[in-house]
């Protein structure tokens, strides 16, 4: 199986969209998923204008370069988040509006919408995103929180992103929630939750992310293993934890790469995600689509980086054996 | 050096003071922490009643039991945290009036002023409390979270308790911040800035409990040392992890006792807690204060556990050494 | 919830019952597991004399003895396993018979079926055993396993116990498999294939002994969390590991005790069972029958060890919370 | 130090051995380790054809490649087995006969008499192989073992293998043992016993093959240390322990690859073996033959794993020191 | 077995013995190792006084404490070191004299001569202490160590030693060298390099102190068993590291109990120490003399910690079992 | 930020620079860090002849190669160290003269002065070096140390290199001490014991080796990053530990590469050091000196090391980033 090495461009979104094919193609990955920020990819162009996508296909065509699935994390967290601040430095003046979270949270499902027809437009399958949360914010039980309140935030979760995953499955595209803290759903118990919610939909699954598991101590094999079908898409991405006695796993409301935190991202194969056991659970549940390099590490020049995470996917990818053990041992002429 | 031994009354608030009394003092407590909840010890009444507090004072008295502090968690932490529906279920009808933010700051406030000059009136030096926090929703950063609106929330919090540290200090009462996540300070990032936030005055420390610790992976002993004259009182509680690869240390959002968590509180001595180690620490900073049993434990009866912890502290606390090592041996007569 | 101790028996075969019973009740325990051997609890007597087992009941009584359970493990083992030797060495003569294996396994289910009969007279509900196990010699696969023989193993224990198992539920006893190597259920794959192939009767359950767990690095309060309604008995029994790199999990075809083995047997408390996870996973599903001491431990006197292990499950078993937690804090008056 | 790199054949039987010379030569490899079956080697052909073994050997030559070491595990396994039906289907109709234990016992040892013959017609001094076992299934002591049968499987041992070991001598060949479960030795203490029983004899020693240990917790290189100069000859192979408290490293009677098993082989460098340490050691005790990749791995394709498998042994055999530390060091002109 | 327990007078050298006698005749130990310092045994007094030693043990049995071993190492070091200003701050004026080295060697060689006799006086068998090293210096090789230096080292030892151990033999008393850094011998290699040194005479052994080898790596049980014959005498005292990275196990040239070294001496179990298995080795090689309690723990009231380490070792030492292994288990009556 | 790799050519001054500059520069290095002893750099030669130094700087450029540092260890080591046998074998016959101490640590020092003018002209501005301890044979406090002494040894310290930094400082040179165990400086309180007495001069820094704190426990990133500004350059050296409960950490008199060792010495990337926390916290400081090869392996070929360990530093080093975290990520367009 050789499945395809791309790079998520979310965190180069200031270069544009030209340079950055040169570079990742010169570095020798397969494709790019991209970005609808930056001038990478623009959902609302793409609606508007019907040769946008093309355009932007053809761009990487001309780089020798591939594309499976785009992303859209910024405007996805805004459907079923508590709108704040935060919000507005992340969401286009379009969505932000007038910042009544209500109408936020409406524009944002809508732009959700518009994002599965423009991923149709450009021939992808697969959407990247988050989904927000109504309950992220008690997640420790202080004061103590009405559970009751917990179990209608999934409800609330499944009843704004019903009718958009209506849109993708129209569409024939699927969106890949990136599992992750402040999402829906972060962990194995809040997987199963979410999907419970939602219901068993082609249109839904998930975007699995070791990096967002290593700090939670949550074994990347063992989620792959038990939620196989629903693994729509896959990052490659890592994280360290620094726990000296000194440092909090919760982070310490420091910034990331800030000296004193209990954990970081960092850049593929330097940091303590086993993704030898990673690439066997995905080979196990037959999954066949991009591995995904979302590349962040606040210690390392990003252009030393990229090749070097991407030399790390092409010797840690392998196939799986299509015949069974000893299937030659043990056989006397 | 011989450290009273108290029970914290929260956890019990069910229950009369009368009949608690009786039992601790069965049990050979040497005293309570009596919380500003159910009948323990009612603040307001306090402030009214000029005889309230010695009748109380008088009824531990009738048991043998001592009280060095009171506790007062609940209206404390609302005095800094953005407000919603958890905190009107945990303070009284006068504090939350109409529930506007800002009001139930104001009067969480000036119950917390009150606090203090009713401890005055109990003969207690010590009020254990939380802060709330204006930034602990912001924990995670994603949305990117802009980290000058971080240390905002230091000084707002310094804003908001100094005054009523002027009350503390002009009764003569030191407040100790339980730090425990959800407050302004729950590690040792958080604690320095929190701390430098209020300043070094005398009326503002910490109370140290280890529960809250373990699973952040602190180190107990070490918080000890830095902060030694800041502590002004500390709780026996602890706390067990469960990281089996499918739970995370984040919780989950479950309920304490959730089968499922990647931590919960269990008694004292049946957790990860290493007491021995906080043990020592405290005889280095000279801490000669009471010892006082929180007592959680969702698996436990707590008729069984409160008697059970009681004879763990007995047998871990001990004495420091007052002379220097081997200044005995080494003498050849 | 108070659970009875009760001491196994079994390795005490060479005390008659009259002293062994005499020295337990004189150690405070509150019954005995009676084994099915020397003269502790004679099956066949029992099916024969209808005073028999009244009388051993007396005795116990005379004692202050109570008695829930019996322990047949030896006779169980004859039932499915391929024979040799060693059973006859722990074989009555009349079930050895002239050792044909058929014959022998024949004899076997003949008297286990008796040992519910008698259990009945005893009054008592549940008899702890063996299997025995048609494929525990392919426990490694070389000369590779043809593994549709490991499953027709299943399906043979399912055919030879079923019928047993039937006189067990009209004499309304349980019988409890005490999962362990050497038996068709040792670990958590063998006992849902074990219980998928007799399937889901009232009078075939487990005997949960974390003893043999710990050398297996299985996890004994997720055991009994998967197969709660299932477990019938509990032993407490410990083992310690002793893996220097020079020593084999295997054990190295070594008796126990030998110095050089890579686990061994020891008196509870001892060794590296987690009983606090234990008892909590207990007290989670219910269970509320004996914790019976199944005492080996070839390092250690035993007479020291049987009330040195009693005052250690005395001292760690407790009652479960009957309230949820935190129902009493967080309650303004 | 320049030790040659070899493929042991075995797990590639499927293939005809022109066609594995050829992608073994085209990977790089120095070598061969044939296996006596498939077409690879055939014992009793190069008994009965004088010119077989030149064949093959010119075979090898033509595609670059040498030979230092055959393996016959297959057939050696039966001389001191319990013979049963997983036997027959690796054995030859001839070695298998009527299948009367004692006499496949009987032409087993005369088939490895016979090895010995041919490998020294091919120009090889080591034999690679299995001796079986009279004890293996007495593993765990459940009924329990009379140990004197234990020790009397050590002399049969003996027995069986000496006269064999005479023809290996008489040729000038060695036998090496692959230390190995269901073998007479494979750990410490049976290794010991098992060369007590056969005496010091230039013709009998071992292959080791880190594989076997890892799961059984004993330590690569003090085996090594200990046993020098009985190395004949070693083997490049992987394992891995999963240990999540759910799978048994005793195996659960599982296939190697299935889901759930505690340990699993896995491709060289891909799992916990510490190679690092085995070459220190052997450089130690100055073995210079080759270093041979048994490549079984069942979650992943052979040839993807087989060149990556060299590279690896490449990158981390290297050659010892032939100075003393520091002996540049410390020379002031 | 039931040994006896003892307390190590050294580090009570402040205290007259006829009052440490009474308080630790309250506590409840069986007898004292007394030292030979402060007023306590006096050996000089012992040679010159023929009456003194029975007065010594006449006190003894005043408070019923008996005496098997005496220590000595104050003087013991003296012997093999180098003399520095450090021997002259333990050692008596006799022995110091002018402070020439090899005078000072010389007397104290003399000292350990009378010491034997003292005890012979006494009815003690066995003097605990040290022998000094003439190499301990040359810990870490560098300036590079000239290795012959070393081994001569040993054969210095053994020069200086053996005219000693003569007189201890020819009293019917033992030496035992508590292995120990600073001394002869403190690991497995130096006290095999030692012992060889010396020869296997009947006069000189080992008295075996965990709290030595805890911070070394080195594991106690296998210590024991490796030198089962040789070990005279058993110290029970622990100590535990404090490894965060920042402390180092080499001890930082701080003095006992200052915070920021990597490993301290604390009371019994309340370190590193296993003594389970300490315990279980001892049992193993027959062990049956003192356990003497040396208590030092720079924070922690002697007062308090020596009676907690007592009843710590009362229920830590069992005896071992008389029968082999499932002697009873296992007989169909 | 790309740092030259150079070696240090102290463990090959048995080859003629010429001869050594060759191979560096075949196998790719940027420069070397040349010893002062061997034919590599004569600091005696260069102070006497003033073209001296530009001849060795032009024989590097002949090969290609840099050089940004020389070390002088061995002559340094003698300044402040007790004297004995060991140090003559290390010295020149001039420096060692009579051998008596207080003249030896005069020449010493005198010569050390000498090494910052050859620097100078050499054109490099930092030596590598050892400073001996007066206190090092203190290391473990039996017979008690006098901790008064130990502070006078930094005291001492600080006096005898003093005078020396003067003429560093003169000289537009800097020393950079290797904190080493048998060094003033070995660990985090003996480094900040000994900054303090000499006090903060431009001319006294640290040269940081990670392979002397791996067996001390010590963390690399974390001393760094303590002492940031004061490392003046940067040893790449590894070591790894054997514990297995049989041998010390201490080592036990045995020579490097002597089995038995608890920790030895080997080449980079073979052993424990975290070589990616050492280059993130190098980066942290903004450290851009050069990463110089100390290379000890008493196992290995250096022929074959040397060129491995430097194929493992390029790709082990990285450039920090320098852009902010997330800068590009979070922009909607």
């Amino acid at each position: 199986m050789t499945r395809p090495v791309t790079l998520f461009t979310g965190q180069w979104a200031d270069l544009p969209l030209e340079e950055l094919a040169g570079r990742c193609a010169g570095w020798g990955f397969d494709g790019l998923e991209l970005a609808c920020w930056g001038d990478h990819f623009d959902v609302a162009e793409a609606v508007r204008d019907s040769g946008y996508a093309a355009g932007r296909r053809a761009l990487l065509e001309r780089h020798g370069l591939g594309c499976w699935a785009i992303g859209n994390h910024l405007v996805g967290q805004a459907v079923c988040d508590p709108i704040d601040e935060r919000h507005k430095s992340v969401l286009s003046p379009e969505i932000w509006g007038d910042g009544d979270p209500e109408g936020v949270r409406g524009r944002a499902a809508e732009a959700m919408m518009d994002t599965a027809r423009a991923a149709a437009q450009l021939g992808v399958t697969v959407v990247i995103g988050f989904t927000g949360s109504p309950t992220w914010h008690m997640l420790y039980s202080f004061p103590p929180n009405d559970f009751d309140e917990i179990e209608r935030g999934y409800q609330e979760f499944a009843e704004r992103w019903g009718p958009i995953i209506d849109v993708f499955e129209a569409e024939g595209v699927r969106f890949a929630l990136e599992v992750h803290p402040t999402e829906i759903a972060y962990d194995f118990v809040t997987t199963r939750k979410a999907l419970d919610a939602i219901g068993d939909r082609p249109g839904f699954g998930i975007n699995f992310d070791p990096s967002h598991f290593e700090h939670q101590f949550l074994d990347s094999a063992t989620f792959i293993t038990e939620f196989g079908g629903k693994i729509f898409h896959a990052h490659i991405k890592d994280s360290v934890k620094h726990l000296d006695g000194r440092s909090s796993i919760l982070g310490g409301h420091l910034q990331f790469g800030e000296p004193g935190r209990g954990w970081d991202f960092v850049s593929p194969g330097h940091g303590d995600v086993d993704f030898e056991s990673m690439i066997r659970a995905l080979n196990r549940i037959g999954y066949s689509g991009p591995l995904s390099i979302e590349w962040e590490d606040s210690g390392m020049d990003r252009e030393w980086g990229a090749p070097d995470a991407l030399a790390f996917v092409r010797r840690t990818d392998f196939a799986p054996s299509e015949v069974a053990f000893d299937a030659a041992f043990g056989k006397e002429a």
